[in-house]
This record gives structure tokens, sequence and C-alpha cells, in this order.
């Protein structure tokens, strides 16, 4: 087959092989391949949260200070509270030392000054706190892996942080239904695991997953590179458990695919940010992992043969598209510079695709994909690549689509935007920044789930200064909103991006969105700062 | 192969052949095979709910006196309304005869006294009507084809007629991102027809496709034949534009599968069946339109061997399974006696399936639908069935499934449940219910979407009674509620079946339910006596 000849396996071929080795795989191997935060469910993740921001990156000043943030009308914490909080959860769950972990984000750009952190055990010792702090107007962070990078699960102020890293348990898994339920702090790959022992896989992947508990995905509506086989989580997840600022649990757990029974209020829960209510308990709807997964990485000469690949990849791989994703060439090349480890099978093209597919039979899939390929080449809209089915192999290659943002931060201040935008127009931007930031700018690049038309821009630097941020933004929000893109596609609102949802969101909408945090939390105690001004 | 030998194409087959008869394709043809209930969009439905309801069903009374509804605290009708109106809309537009298809619901079991139906031709008509309705405490039912099934789409006493048919145009496909935006007024098979022209099918597939409106549909959350394979349309609807009852646009549409910007307010009104808004406009996500479409009727011998069958499928279909349909003997044997034209081409079995495929290559499709089958065979628990991949047996056989449901009201009165059970338990009812009842029903049987764990439980009698109704309720909703099942899997609550509401919502969900309604519908001029008491 002609595509064979075109093809070649560079440096990741274990013998030197210039031929494809493919092998059907449970792709179970692939829950392992993605870069980890930390591989322990308890242990503090101030330590990993500095090293993967970077390993030079200083710790930020306080954001109250920094961002000049006029603190809410809320009691401070005394030593009662402290007090009741112990007696109500025990020693052990009730911290006072060491918080650098929970009061830092990810990206180490949101410092908060929280005092307290408090672990339940329970849904019912959620509700207790919950309902203490709201009758004392004592502010309340909820928090889970604390992976976002909005700024969304950290204190702004001196909130109290609600660890749900306690909550960590898969409760049952159906394997004739695929239907799970699982507890909010469970980490995404625990589940995911968990759900492998019985054939199914959890329909989200993203590059925390080592990390990232899956109460937190759901409140944040986390994305990652499956969206395009399965959907969103308003999709998947069938039911939610939700604690109210006033301690009230909300029910709306649902073990079936089909329920109209009432308003489907869980959707409040998911994507809100922990504004509206704490996420305890949810049922999810796992397909049935795949018996046979290939990945080709493959190389093309402008964003016209990106697109068109793209169309293809649709009709021809149809249902066992799993993954489409875009790295250009800058991007690629500052993480192949910061990451010696990496590999890349082919290089010195303007733009890279990693292509999954994911099927339940292996030779229908290589036949599919290869036929895929090769009319890709004969088109001449792919220049190169490699395709494999072997898990090491397919490992090096996600790794180097997963060590991609880490790269952009890894020794620059990095500007980084998260955008939906139309697929004609989709890189465009990433050309016109790179023009108007000039030598301002180290490296402006683009990537991310073509599949699903988010963009990651990111414009890096030397140092953070007023000069290049002049001129990012407000013109990315402003663009964005001029092509009716959206200016948060995955990563959610959370603090850092409050002062631009006007650009996604008119002002009825914000105005109902107030409605609703009233009617649900009255008293404003949950995750203030966040989401609306 | 062995199963070449076992299955037989009885009376589908053209010349008698007892081969296999395939052929793989656009499946185009499945959009024409559903039974209809009206071909054009502006025909007033009333002859065809007569005629789709049992042409034998009288006219039923006035459901305010047979329910002693207590007429809500809304403002009359009067003469300086109307006249306002068809200012507002012109002379055609406002109709005050000939309103029986209006106030009658296609069971023919609530009939409303509404005397004014409005048709406004855009959102901004929408709007003013609403915004005048609210001022005048006048009560309004949105009502799109008015195919409901639980008296949500129609008055109740005399509440304005609101119908959406008039916004019925699809406003864009766009073939790369499979991204369609439709107002909401437009029938689903015209919607699915205008996808298919560029080579994209609308997710949701139902028997009432030929007049339901996909408003409609996204408000009542419908389901349907294809959940098993595109999930809900809270996955698939990206965006809508809703006006409230006060007259606001709330504009939450979008054209991404990713858009975190605040709230996900969308999703009230994704099924809330026009009780806080009337859905004028969305955008929905499109699949694309799968190349090879196949179709097995098979023959069982007990529920174990369906469940079987049915974790068989899961596995070995996996991405092309696309519906996954079950009929007991009684529920087929209803429909043959009813209508003669039906043909079964397999009969004397307990259970029937009806599986169908949906995938990218005919060839592996036709593999795994092979290999499926011969596989159940040899195991024992598939008995008997056919196979086909041509579009017009498969035509046939849907047909077989559409019309079960009609069959059961043709010539009798049908007590009709919809559910979510426990697939472990999803039978257990019918066999009960059936004991229960005893000589006083004609039928009990059990049909439905297995693959969504969603249970259609008919009693058929005679006509109604007392004695008969006291046997079946609320026992089917206390014995639901106890498997924690929905007792309202796809057809919403509505009126008929607001009263039981509390089997599936606990009074804290019920309650912020109610705060909802406040928020969006202050004086509860939209769709009163529906969902909520």
């Amino acid at each position: 087959m002609r595509f064979h000849q075109f093809l070649q396996v560079r440096r990741l071929a274990s013998a030197g092989a210039t031929t494809l080795i493919r092998r059907p795989t449970t792709g179970t191997a692939l829950a392992t391949t993605h870069p980890t935060i930390s591989t322990t469910t308890t242990a503090p993740i101030a330590t990993t949260v500095r090293t993967m921001a970077g390993s030079g990156a200083p710790i930020p000043e306080l954001t109250e200070i920094t961002d000049n943030v006029q603190r809410g009308n809320f009691a401070t914490l005394a030593d009662k509270d402290v007090a009741h909080f112990k007696q109500l959860l025990g020693m052990n769950f009730v911290l006072t030392e060491d918080l650098e972990g929970y009061n830092i984000c990810f990206l180490k750009r949101i410092r908060g000054n929280s005092k307290l952190v408090l672990k339940p055990g329970n849904t019912a010792e959620v509700a207790a706190i919950l309902r203490y702090c709201n009758e004392r107007r004592l502010a309340v962070v909820p928090q889970g892996g604390n992976t976002g990078l909005v700024g969304g699960s950290v204190p702004i102020c001196d909130e109290i942080v609600l660890s749900l890293a306690r909550l960590n348990k898969v409760l049952s898994v159906d394997e004739v239904t695929g239907i799970a339920v699982v507890e909010a702090g469970c980490i995404l790959e625990n589940f995911d695991l968990r759900a492998r022992e019985v054939g199914l896989t959890v329909p989200l992947d993203l590059g925390a997953k080592a990390s990232c508990h899956i109460g937190g995905n759901v409140s944040t509506n986390a994305g990652g590179v499956r969206v395009v086989r399965y959907g969103n989580l308003h999709g998947s997840v069938l039911g939610v458990e939700a604690v109210l600022a006033t301690g009230q649990v909300l029910d709306l757990m649902s073990n079936f695919k089909k329920d109209n029974t009432g308003y489907h209020m869980k959707h409040l829960f998911i994507g809100s940010e922990g504004t509206l209510g704490v996420v305890t308990k949810l049922s999810m709807l796992c397909p049935h992992s795949s018996k046979a997964v290939n990945v080709a990485f493959i190389g093309l000469n402008s964003f016209d043969d990106v697109l068109k690949t793209f169309v293809s990849a649709k009709r021809n791989l149809g249902e066992i598209l799993s993954s489409c994703e875009l790295i250009d060439e800058r991007a690629l090349n500052t993480a192949l510079q910061q990451f010696k480890f990496l590999n890349s099978p082919i290089s010195g093209f303007p733009f890279y695709m990693l292509i999954e597919t994911s099927g339940s039979n292996g030779v229908h899939d290589e036949e599919k994909i290869n036929q895929f390929i090769g009319d890709g080449m004969e088109r001449g809209e792919i220049q190169d690549g490699t395709v494999t089915g072997d898990p090491g192999k397919m490992q090096e290659i996600w790794k180097i689509r997963e060590m991609v943002p880490l790269g952009l931060i890894e020794k620059s201040f990095c500007f980084k935007y998260d955008i939906s935008l139309p697929l004609r127009d989709f890189y465009n931007i990433v050309d016109v920044m790179r023009e108007r930031c000039g030598p301002l700018a180290t490296v402006v690049c683009g990537y991310g789930h073509l599949g699903d038309s988010n963009l990651h821009l990111n414009v890096s630097c030397e140092e953070f200064n007023d000069e290049i941020y002049k001129r990012v933004e407000p013109f990315v929000y402003e663009y964005t909103s001029k092509l009716k893109g959206s200016i948060s596609a995955e990563h959610g609102i959370g603090f850092l991006k409050k002062d631009y949802l006007h650009y996604s969101k008119d002002a009825v909408a914000i105005g109902y969105m107030r409605d609703m945090k009233k009617l649900l939390d009255p008293n404003g105690i949950l995750n203030p700062y966040k989401v609306l001004n």
C-alpha cells in the first residue's frame, strides 16, 4: 500500500525499522501514559505544583495585593471556628499549617492566604461544614486536585479551603449498563483504572488525569482529548449530588441515560466552578474500552491541509476517531527543546496532527486508518508521519502532545488562552498575534483540540511586562468575540477571566447567572471572586 | 458462515430467497421509514391526531372538568387582547376558530378549552407576545408538533396556544464541524433531510419525526431510538435561544462543542417542557450520516438471553451499534393483528430484538454483525432472525417496531408507562403487572429502548375503568421508585405525571424546581398545570 512507502517510523522503531509496527491493544496502557503531577491521593501538592509550573518559577505574591482585590464582607476565621471543625472532623482533617499547596494555583499565578484547610470524609460532613460557614458568613473555596488553569480552585483572600480529597471512592461500576457511581474526590486516573477492570473506560481524558479529581472535572466541565468521540460531560454525567451553601444536600443522582423527571438542574453544577454548590458524588456513563487503539502522528504543509485532513478523518474514520489534535511547529519545537527525553518521529513541517482511533476490531481499524492516510498522502494533504498500535510507541507520541503546554511555561512567562473559534478562522489568530507582538514575544504558537474547534493560543516572553500584555489583551478576547467564538473553551472563567465574561455572554444572561447564584448561595460564601464580578 | 444457515429472510425477501440480501446504504432511506403524522409543516393537526390515536377514539371531555382542575389566577382573554395580537402578528396568524387540533393531545386524553392560537413568525414576535401576556397575566402554552404523550403541549384550561410552527427554518449547517442552527418549529424530519444534504444526520430519531418539532424535542429532552449511540440532547444541543415569560430573550446560543463561559443555563430549557421559557432557536451537533446501515431482527427465548445479547452487542458491535430495541411477544402480536400490512420475518418467540448498526465501512460492519449473530446463535442465546442492509427491508422491520405503540391504542384503552429501570430488573414489572391485572387487562406487554434501560410498559383494556386503574396506579410508580428507577424516562412529566414527580425527586429538589420557576416566570403564566403541582 502506497503510504507504507512514505510513512517512516523514525527513532520510535525499536530496531530502526522503516516498516510500520502495529499491535492491537486493549488501550489500558494509555492510562499510564499521561504526565502525572502526583500519583498518590493524599500527598500535599505544593511541591508538585512548583515543579509542573516550571522549576524556576518563583512563589507569587498574594493575589489580594497584586490584583488589588476588595475582600468580601465575610467573617474572619476565629479560634472557635477551628475548634468547631476539629470537633466535627477530627484533628487530622483540619489543617492550619503548611498550606502553600492549597493556596497556590497550578500555574503559580494565583496565591491566596487561607489559614484553614478542611478535609471532610463524607457528604454529611461537607453539609455540616457549609451549614456552619453559611451561618457564620465564612467564605469557602472547594478544591479538588487543584489543576485548574484559571485560578478557580484556590482562595483569593482568606477563604477556607474545602478539600474533597477524602471522598475518593468508586462506589459502583455496572459493566452491563456502563454506569459508574463515584465520589467527587476520586482521582480521574484511579476512576479510569477501576472502570477498566470491567472493560469500561471513563469518557474523559486529559493531561492532569493523575491528579485532577472527577468532581473538579465535573465542576469545571473539563474537556480534554476525547470530546471529539464521547462529547462533553453534560452528556456523560447522568447524576450529581451537590451540597448547597446552606448545607442542604441536593440529590440529583440518577443511574439512567433517560430520566425526564423535572428540571435538569444537575447541569447547573457542571461547569459552575463550585460557585453554586459543592459536587460530592456523581454517576457517569462509561463506554466500553476499545479493543484496538491506533495513533497516527502526521506532518502537514498548511492549515488548509489540516482542515482537509480533519474532514477526511471524520468521514473515513467515522465512529472510531477518538482524538484529533493539532500542534504547530513552534509549539512542538519548544517542547522538544525543553524536554530532551521527547522524541518526535517526524520534523520540518509547519503543522502536526495527532489522530487516534479506538475501535472494537483491530483489523478493521487498521484498514480504515491506512486508507485514510493513504488517501491523504495521495491528495498531497499529508506529507509524512507514523502510525502505530504499539502501546509504548503510542505513549511516546502522546507524551509529545502532553508536554507541549508545559514546554511553554518551563522557562518563560506565558500568556495562555483557551478559545473556541470557527474552524475556518481557527489558526489565523496565531499569525495575527505573532505580528502584533513582534520581537516582544519569544514564541507565539497554537495547539489544541482541533476536533472540537478548541485552540490553545500561547504567547511566551522572557518575563511578564505591561507592553506585551497590552498588545495581547483585551485584543484576544475582542477578536474571539467578533468571530462569535468562546473566550473559554474548556478551562472555565475562574478568577482570571471573570472580567472578560461579557465577551461571550450578554447582559441578560449574566443577570440571570447572578440570580441563580443568589438563589443557590444567598450569602455568597461559595467560591467568591470567581466567575461573576 | 454458520448463522447464514439459521437466519431466514421470510416474507421480506423479494424473491423468496433464504439467503441474506445486503447492501451498504447511505442510510438516507431511513429518514422516510418512520410513520408519519403529517408531512406538511403548516396543516392543522387535529385530523391526524384523531387518526393516530385510534380511529375509533372519541373526542374527550374537557380536562378542566374531568380532572377537576382549579383554574389558575389568570386574566381571561378579552376582545382587546385578540385585537392587539392581530395588530402584532397580522390577521392570518391569530386563530380563533377550529382550534380542536391545538386543544386535544396526541393520545386524545387531554382536551383544553383555548380560544386563541398565536403563530408568531420570529423571536421578536414571540417576545412581544409573552411580554404582553405577562403584563396582562394571560396564561400561555407553547406548542410544537403536539406529539407529546403526557399532556404537556396542550392547554388544560383556556391558556393561549403559542404555536412555533412558523419558526421552521434550518438557518445553517456546517458540514466541517457538524454544527447546525435551526429554528424551534422546524419539523425533525425536515431538519434531518437538510442535514443529510451535506452528509450529516440529526442525532435524534423517533417515531413522530414527521410532525414533531425540534424545539419541542429539546423542550421535552426527547429520547428515541438512537440515544444508545449518540446520547441525549443535553450532549447534542450546543446552544439555545429562549424567550422568558417576561419577554426577555435569553441568548445561550453557542456553535461550539466546548464553551465554558459561565453557568450552563441552557440545560434548564432542555426538558423543562416549556414551563421556564420558550425555546425559539438552537444549535445542534450532528454526526456524519453513516455510509453503511444494517438492521437485525432476532428472536430469543428468555429475557436472560436478551440481556446477554445486549452485552454482546455492546462488546462486539461497539462503536457501530446505533439502536437496541426490545419487543415482547404480546406487543408484537398486537401490532401484527391491528395492522395487516406489517410483516414480521420471524414468529413464535417470547422476545424480539431490533438491533441496528451504522458505520463508515459496509464490509467491516457486515463482518462485525455476522460475527455477533453467529456467536449469539452458537451460544444458544439468539434463536432465529434476519439481517439486512437493504433499505426497503430495513424499513419494513423498523415499521414493525414503530407501529407497536400504535397497535396498543388502536382499539383499546391503554395505560402507558415510560420508565427507566435497572436492566437486571427491567422486565420483571411486566410479569408482575400481568398477574396484578389478571383478566381485567386484555394485553399487558413491554417494549422499548433496552439499550437505554427504558421500558414502555403498556396495560390495555376494553375501556377505562376504575378497578384496573387502581390495580395499576400508583403501584407502577411505587415499584419503579423502590428500584430507584425513573418514573418518566423520555416522555416527561407534563400534566399527566405531575402528581407522581415525588417518586423520582425528593422535596429539596422539588423545592428548588419551584424556586427556578419563580425566578424565570414570576407570574407563572408559562405552561401552567404542568410539571409542578
